[in-house]
């Protein structure tokens, strides 16, 4: 009988479990648990994660890759980093593509004429200055769209309804951000002339979601757009008149030469085992409609202010704990592709990773992704973090986009999860503001990423190599 | 001792109280009350009223005055109104203004230079294209821009910070609004070349609030725009960075040739008492930014839905019931000032009045302007709305704007609050969408309206004029 993976993972773990408790010898002494226990103590009563959230989203703003609020951005990370007193700071060149989003219009035409606020998908191309108009034709998702007699969307424009799913985990929008990602070339491929899609978006807001899409080399590239929910609502309502729809769509996107920017790098050196390195990742570059507090000015301030309480422990580290912070990690992770396979940031030397790209928290829980002979290890890391009242996740953490190139050279990841009930109320859209961070969360959060990383950084053991390392789930 | 008119009031009150109470003979016979109670059944099981708002907005969506919107809107009314039923359905003739929004853009020049989301105020006029830039002055609200020495804003932009605080009742907004109103001017009476607000609005979105200033004759017109809590949060930080915040400010609104527009009047005829009127008031058009669902789609579906649930009882009632769906409440008040000026109207049939303009509800509170003699008729009517569990509030009741010119001719007010704790949260702003509209508070609120209309219709005795009403709150 032939099982997969998750299940051999999963029944692996169960047969481990008890011998892993019985060989639960101490992994930590008693002075990095009291340092640990020091860090939570200061983080829980620190906002230097807040103030760098503030002052990156009101000295930069957004910063999508390529734009001025980009460079802008390296510029105030480079200076914040060197002012939290990292050693080694500098920054890695990175060629980053310059896609301009203009003005978007989307119109009903008919049956009932209304405009509605829009937003042209990443990367999208534009429109003739008319714009493209056609009568719209409704599928739920890619598979209904597939299932559609043949011709039924040539020369039509297309609209995705599918509304996504709210859940902790981000699982809601993984299921749905296919039809962002896909829907304009799967369209494309069967002749339609636009494409616009229900927000991959839990909120009822009238604010529409972005977020890059993917065209196919063989296939036309057409202009793709987002409406709120409450507009894919209305606009459904249209449709159920059981009158044609008839849609005008106006962007002008366009796509300018590529521009540097660059990962930002600053680090805590380590001591006895300073060559290996932890690596704390977050990304600076963000959308544009906001001003990226959230995804993921709250993941740099989590990131920055964790390593410096570590900086500020009475000991160091052992390990040397790197902060990086990618460039474009929305249009394409261009940053963290060249990372891990750039002599210059070694990869070699990462045995570990966390990343912060999910919001400012709270973490709800502590997954991993390690060597299974080293469950005891995070188990123990687990019982550290439990006055932070975490729950115990599975050992199949994805990490997240910007340690996907590093967890395929087998990288072990610890992933404090953050919470992302709401997370997606706001990503992606113009509500990503500073007034969507909890403060309290986000103090949470980063005593969950500092006394994580702090640990691993302790650990007397090696950090073994993760032998098949599964491929990130978002 | 001088007392003032609401000390007065309330000391007439608790003498009155008593006796009222022991005068309390029951002034609604069986069968009136068994038709309340009939009709709180049915309107909380019935969906009449969603469906109205539904449609209004599905069908006509935002319909600010002197609209394509506007004239649909009127054009909607008429026909549904029809199609409930009610009778004398007719238009009477408005004359509106036409201000146009056209597009704005917000900029901090410097210290850091930002793009934030912006909305011209109601009725401001537009800028040059190239827009207006100078350096701005912080100021709290009009007492604090009243205190500036001389010469402090002569050829600057003046930026108002007060927010608005969230209440039940909505005093919070008719605290705030002031600066919206009269900051503009007061602005320019100082040798300001423009203004921005914090939106009057308690809602942590980035969707800026509009809403109508007021010009006045003697001093010159400057642009005048609102930005969001969070931007303006964001923009006080950069004042709080001590250097010179700079601003440019851009509009193409316009004011152009006044049109024509209507208040839709529809009834439920009377019986023996068929010459005096209880009028359900509404406005019909909106903001322009969202699709006015609960500004004022709630007040009509809440308003039709009742009268056509009152249609739909065995006995008809003794006043006669008249809805009125005014136009252009929100920039001047048009369309009730008109109707309480016209012989058309008949403003002297009028009786009592009730205004549902506060959004979807619930109601919470009963709250009245009749003459003291009859406050036991609105503690017995009160009595009989018990099972939607209302509190009982005073005999101060504002009405609403629309009826402020009736009330005006002493017509007696009947006011089921509804519940605006969170309506400053969406209303003039992008977000008064359907999505905002909770059906079940609106058959509440419809049940509540139905149940004080068919009573204040059937009550045997005169609905006295009110002397001395005092001017509206809001």
């Amino acid at each position: 009988m032939r099982i997969s993976h998750s299940l051999s993972l999963a029944a692996l773990l169960a047969a481990c479990l008890p011998c892993a408790l019985a060989a639960d010898k101490p992994a930590f002494n008693h002075g990095d648990l009291a340092a640990a226990n020091s860090l939570r103590e200061h983080a829980l009563t620190d906002d230097t994660s807040f103030r760098l959230i503030e002052s990156l989203t009101t000295e930069v703003g957004p910063r999508p890759a390529g734009s001025a609020g980009d460079k802008a951005a390296v510029a105030w990370a480079v200076r914040e980093m060197r002012r939290q007193g990292f050693a080694n700071v500098r920054t890695l060149d990175v060629i980053v593509p310059h896609w301009v989003r203009g003005e978007a219009e989307f119109a009903v035409i008919s049956p009932w004429p209304q405009l509605m606020p829009t937003l042209a998908l990443g990367g999208s191309i534009g429109t003739p200055p008319e714009g493209v108009e056609a009568e719209a034709v409704m599928v739920k998702d890619l598979a209904a769209l597939a299932a559609l007699p043949p011709g039924t969307v040539k020369d039509k424009i297309v609209y995705f309804s599918n509304r996504m799913e709210r859940t902790r985990d981000g699982s809601g929008y993984g299921r749905a951000v296919v039809v962002r990602a896909n829907g304009p070339a799967d369209a494309a491929a069967l002749g339609a002339t636009g494409v616009v899609i229900r927000s991959v978006s839990t909120s009822n807001n009238r604010l529409p979601h972005t977020g890059a899409t993917r065209y196919k080399a063989d296939v036309p590239r057409i202009p793709a757009f987002a409406i709120s929910n409450p507009d894919a609502d209305a606009l459904e309502r249209q449709f159920a008149s059981g009158k044609p729809v008839r849609l005008r769509l106006k962007s002008s996107s366009r796509e300018l030469p590529t521009e540097h920017s660059a990962d930002v790098i600053g680090e805590i050196p380590g001591t006895d085992r300073a060559n290996e390195i932890v690596i704390l990742a977050a990304h600076l570059d963000s959308w544009d409609p906001g001003v990226g507090a959230i995804d993921d000015g709250a993941g740099v301030g989590i990131m920055m202010g964790a390593a410096k309480l570590i900086s500020g422990l009475d000991v160091k580290p052992r390990r040397t704990i790197r902060v990086v912070l990618f460039a474009n990690e929305e249009f394409g992770t261009s940053g963290s592709q060249l990372y891990a396979g750039s002599e210059q940031a070694e990869p070699a030397r990462h045995v570990l990773g966390l990343e912060a790209d999910f919001g400012a928290g709270p973490v709800w829980r502590l997954t991993s992704r390690v060597n299974p002979a080293q469950l005891p290890v995070v188990e123990q890391i687990f019982r550290a973090l439990a006055p932070l009242k975490l729950e115990r996740g599975n050992n199949e953490a994805a990490g997240g986009a910007d340690l996907d190139g590093l967890g395929k050279l087998g990288m072990a990841i610890l992933s404090p999860d953050l919470d992302g009930t709401n997370y997606f109320d706001v990503h992606h859209t113009a509500n990503d503001t500073l007034l969507q961070v909890d403060p309290a969360a986000l103090r949470q959060s980063t005593a969950a990423y500092a006394m994580s990383a702090w640990l691993a950084a302790q650990y007397p053991g090696d950090w073994q190599r993760v032998e098949t390392p599964k491929a990130p789930k978002r």
